[in-house]
């Protein structure tokens, strides 16, 4: 009796040491995507030392993770994410997992990414299960990095001895959107949700998060820089944070800058959503409305004085008419973030089309 | 000249002292509403001492102030506010508005609650200044206490010479939500996002939230307590956290107990969500689907056995089909919350209108 209760024992240690081993993971690094400038620091969106003479808050901004991810094939039951960001508190218009985590997509069996997880984190670095109790089958996968941190590491985590193949970025071509907090991802609730991203998997075209929150107000050494790119196309959403005079004082610039170096490239025009706090803030009502006119004005003068290729978004409900779509007046919730992408991924497609963009 | 400039200095002088009298603001306690019970502690949605035999998760999560809110009337141009919450930590899936914030909703033009702004905080104690600039009408404010935090104590500040008037609650009827985190609110941008929040607004009608976060799990002590409550109508979204087992065992409990407690009560029961982890999950797939199945074949013998006013949401897409609207694969964002509500809605003033409740 006592030999059978040890061999029973030792058959269950060895069964629990087999499904033990069956867990172990292996942790790969990837190569980063959603970016258009390689830069020293991978994580950087562009190279601060390089564009030193950007405002500092920029250079910072710039330093963010917005928009980035990486991308792979492996038929893991697990997946784990291994990164490390700042110590800088969490805002308080937003989760942690947009702030600080991560969030997976997975292309489905109709070849859309499909969201399949997320996870958040307050520390700086972070090791956590994100999937799990997956099938055996091959999958493509996304993850989107941290939006508003500067990302100092990340690995991907698979059982050790599931399949693993590196991807090339599955979104064709580079357009530009230049912005403020709310193109950098203010309030969406993971990283997937703002709104550069959501355009990217619903067009397979590559939208670059140039976001940089309460920035984004048009200045040369700004406007220099994005001249180095050379994209598909340039978005400019970036009214929110400039006031009427600095819309009226450097439109004109930063469209004819973007022009010359690039003749033949659509720039497209965003005004800023009407902030939901403006419907009871007298001030801001007439600021928002004010910022919009001079922007929509500055457009006119450009267009009469022949600059081609240039196109303007009139509309003055991005964020529908319930007036429910942010998270603290200014910034969408992922209702609002939806309600854009549903009114510029027609109007964009249809500028991409007109120049036999595809 | 020194006698004119100090002349000039003492008009200014006094100047800013009006202007600084000007700003002075008086705080004002209120009546607390969205919640159903008379508590010995004002912010607690339930006697815990009363009901000491619920579970103590159960009972710590009924002392937070979800769905609670203060009403009033002024013409203030700033709206101040100084709360208290504990210093537990934000949830990595929330954001501080939502878990431990306010945000505010005045009666528009059409007589509809638009928001207007929102405040989150990390501090146990808070005073800031949530709308400004208001103009000089007087209006109706409502304001939304934390959803997920156990709310000490809150004032309101207004301009010392603005009128102030409390308001009664101004939904009618009483709709008690029995349900998890979804109830609850995660992940709702804000407080007022919360489902039951919207739909009160919606309708018009006062839907109480006894979301209670990880749990809903229909022990015979919470269903008692429920049955202690009188509402105009029972919704039970109490699937999520309760295991398929769960669900067998429990559902003819829950719903014959409140029948024969409230013989003519419509009482409708709304499947879970489809979790959009389950899509990859498949432990989650399986769970999922086998919670709906027992929920859906306990209603059809609760049926067949003749109990009256019972209404199934028969619905597996409450979150859409694009499967963006949840923050963590779980918890829907503002998007499937307003999604959920779109098909919540419509149902449930169905079953009023079939009961004559008006």
């Amino acid at each position: 009796m006592k030999r059978l209760t040890i061999l029973l024992i030792a058959i269950c240690l060895s069964i629990m040491a087999v499904q033990a081993q069956g867990k172990k993971n292996v942790f790969h690094t990837l190569p980063i995507y959603g970016k258009y400038f390689d830069t020293p620091e991978q994580f950087h969106r562009v190279d601060t030392l390089r564009y030193g003479n950007m405002p500092k808050n920029v250079k910072n901004l710039y330093t963010n993770s917005a928009g980035m991810f990486v991308t792979f094939r492996s038929n893991t039951s697990e997946l784990y994410a291994r990164w490390c960001v700042t110590d800088r508190k969490v805002g308080l218009n937003l989760t942690a997992i947009a702030n600080k985590g991560l969030d997976v997509y997975i292309k489905n069996e109709k070849g859309k990414w499909q969201y399949a997880g997320s996870k958040g984190t307050v520390k700086t670095c972070e090791e956590t299960l994100v999937l799990e109790n997956l099938d055996s089958k091959e999958k493509e996968f996304l993850v989107y990095l941290p939006l508003y941190d500067e990302t100092k590491s990340l690995e991907i985590g698979i059982d050790e001895d599931a399949s693993f193949q590196p991807l090339t970025n599955p979104f064709k071509r580079n357009i530009i959107i230049y912005g403020s907090s709310i193109v950098h991802g203010a309030s969406a609730s993971r990283p997937g949700m703002a709104y550069p991203a959501i355009l990217s998997r619903r067009t397979g075209y590559n939208f670059i998060n140039f976001g940089i929150s309460g920035n984004a107000r048009m200045e040369k050494e700004v406007v220099h820089m994005l001249a180095d790119a050379n994209p598909d196309m340039f978005i400019l959403d970036c009214v929110p944070n400039s006031s009427p005079e600095q819309v009226t004082d450097r439109t004109s610039y930063i469209v004819t800058y973007l022009r010359e170096k690039h003749p033949n490239t659509p720039i497209v025009m965003i005004p800023s959503v009407i902030r939901e706090l403006s419907y009871f803030n007298q001030n801001w009502n007439k600021r928002n409305h004010l910022q919009n006119a001079n922007w929509k004005a500055e457009y006119n003068k450009l267009i009469a004085k022949g600059i081609k290729a240039l196109y303007y978004l009139d509309n003055s409900s991005l964020l529908g008419e319930d007036h429910e779509a942010t998270t603290d007046g200014t910034h969408p919730n992922d209702l609002g973030f939806m309600r854009m992408v549903e009114q510029i991924e027609p109007f964009v497609l249809d500028v991409l089309k007109k120049h036999n963009i595809h």
